[in-house]
């Protein structure tokens, strides 16, 4: 949505996008608990059809589906609404990709009462309450995370799977360190036969990723580790090491501690997986990598959004040979793949 | 701020900014909390000069800015962060044109509460409570508003005085309905020194307008009428009736039932001056226009951004000969100036 009332003159659009940013939220947030994509995934409807169909008003609907129009979330074509390609693949219930939890998790109150204190996290310079720092052993933020983001996590999962030659079957001892919904190291599992997964995280997490383990017919190869990353033995002699959202919680030392344990539980020739939002050097582009620093200065005391030469420094200082970025789209977020 | 991810396929981009759409509100909120545009108005500083100012963390401001120069609401250059030509008018503190409260204002409880109920306003298909019901009697809504919106009216105030051709010196008799904080009727006064206002509103809203006269030095000809749009007894003989953001809390028949009130109250040859956001007829662009009949969907009854055709059948149909559509850029409304 170009914030740009009239072209050449200074504007208040921008700062009034900004102002009434929760309308975008809202409208989204609306439609998914109305279900209204998924309402409209077979055929276009108009208003009075869809509020039958979700049991609310059409003149409200009416209003909600212009807006999901304008926001570039529906299609409007003689009153009827259809869904965009993005609606069909990541808000129709019905897709594998559907991330309307995820939506649901990223605008919720877990998430949105930690920006509320953003004043007081720039005072401070890290996060300013401890209800906010997720960083604390077992925050139940990252159970509600879990749950509502394995689906999102499918695209990025596979493309790591990809670039890291999953399909080769290759005989893998792969660590997912702070595995969550265990989704990555998952999505290895699947495509390498010969690949066996330790998943470590708090024991509460570990539960949920047991659960899609066994979903996904790889429980067999899937061993819990339960604990810190910081203070759990790793053993060694792993092939590749998963480190997927991760690093950016902490300060860069404490990254390199952790990165310098990780290079001593790999096997030698042995490859690290990190996942990350990586803005350009300036940290000003791309918006949505660049943004993600924000998010770490009101959750974390130390976190950031790195820059690709502060990562090359991490994992240089650690001992590693070598760092390779992938960004991976459609998504916002690059794959570092960093060698012994 | 561009919502993209990677070029030509289905990108979550555009579900992601929205779900975290409160990040740019709350960098907004915050730099204005710690004053950082006014405190940046005369030279660049970098992170820690600007903390040293602002008595904030280094890394605090630092990575805030660096939001805010993603955002479009500063530049950095070799770490030195300076104003856009933006935030040099809308966000410094010692700018007239400062939409500093105004931001606070849209971005408030008052506001984003509604919202959270918008799923429930969608099902009724009109506001869901009564608190958020800003069209009844006295509502504290409109005090808030009055005081923190009347600085960003002076930019429309001016357009408007314009148009009308104030500065002609015709003898003019205005009313000004729903006055709010009275900027548009003090401005028609002060380039017309030979119009005298009545101002109407609720009696405390009214307080504020007439200490705004007097601060423009046009108290002497600024009248005050308190009480209901829809009670009170307009009188008659007016030259120009000015109509500024009300007529969208209500439903057409309502509108039309007042518009036959303003048409009678007018001289004959005598204008109404009707500020709107005026979506275009598919209600879908442009954004700002479009969005905002879910506030009205949230806080009135049966109120919406009405496009042109239907502000011309109201107005046909309350007896006007013509009415004319002036956008008045940089801001996001549309001037109507209908004629009896």
């Amino acid at each position: 949505m170009a914030a740009d009332f009239s072209a050449g003159v200074p504007s208040p659009a921008l700062i009034l996008e900004a102002a009434t940013a929760y309308r975008r939220a809202a409208a989204l947030r609306s439609a998914i608990e109305l279900d209204l994509f998924t309402a409209l995934a077979d055929s276009p409807l108009d208003a009075a059809a869809l509020a039958a169909r979700s049991g609310a008003a059409a003149r409200g609907v009416r209003m909600l589906c212009d807006a999901l129009a304008t926001l570039g979330f529906l299609q409007k074509e003689a009153a009827r609404y259809s869904l965009t390609s993005e609606a069909a693949i990541f808000l129709n219930r019905n897709s594998p990709a559907c991330m309307a939890d995820a939506f649901l998790f990223l605008s919720s109150p877990h998430i949105e009462n930690a920006f509320r204190e953003l004043t007081s996290a720039v005072r401070r310079g890290g996060t300013s309450f401890e209800a906010a720092n997720v960083t604390a052993p077992e925050h139940d933020f990252w159970l509600h995370f879990a749950r509502a983001m394995a689906p999102m996590m499918s695209y990025p999962a596979e493309s790591i799977a990809q670039l890291l030659g999953a399909d080769n079957g290759e005989k893998w001892n792969v660590l997912d360190i702070a595995a969550g919904h265990g989704m990555f190291g998952i999505a290895l599992a699947r495509h390498n036969p010969n690949a066996s997964i330790t998943a470590l995280d708090w024991p509460g997490v570990l539960a949920l990723a047991r659960a899609n383990a066994q979903a996904a017919g790889v429980a067999g190869r899937f061993r819990e580790l339960p604990g810190s990353a910081f203070d759990v033995e790793f053993g060694t002699g792993y092939s590749i090491i998963l480190l997927t959202n991760f690093l950016h919680h902490f300060d860069p030392s404490t990254c390199e501690t952790l990165l310098r344990k990780v290079h001593h539980a790999l096997a030698p020739g042995g490859r690290t997986a990190t996942l990350e939002f990586v803005p350009d050097d300036d940290r000003t582009s791309p918006p949505f990598a660049s943004l993600f620093s924000l998010n770490m200065l009101v959750h974390t005391p130390g976190g950031d959004a790195y820059t690709r030469p502060e990562l090359e420094r991490m994992f240089h200082n650690a001992g590693f040979i070598s760092s390779e970025f992938h960004p991976l789209p459609p998504g916002p977020q690059t794959l570092v793949i960093s060698q012994k």
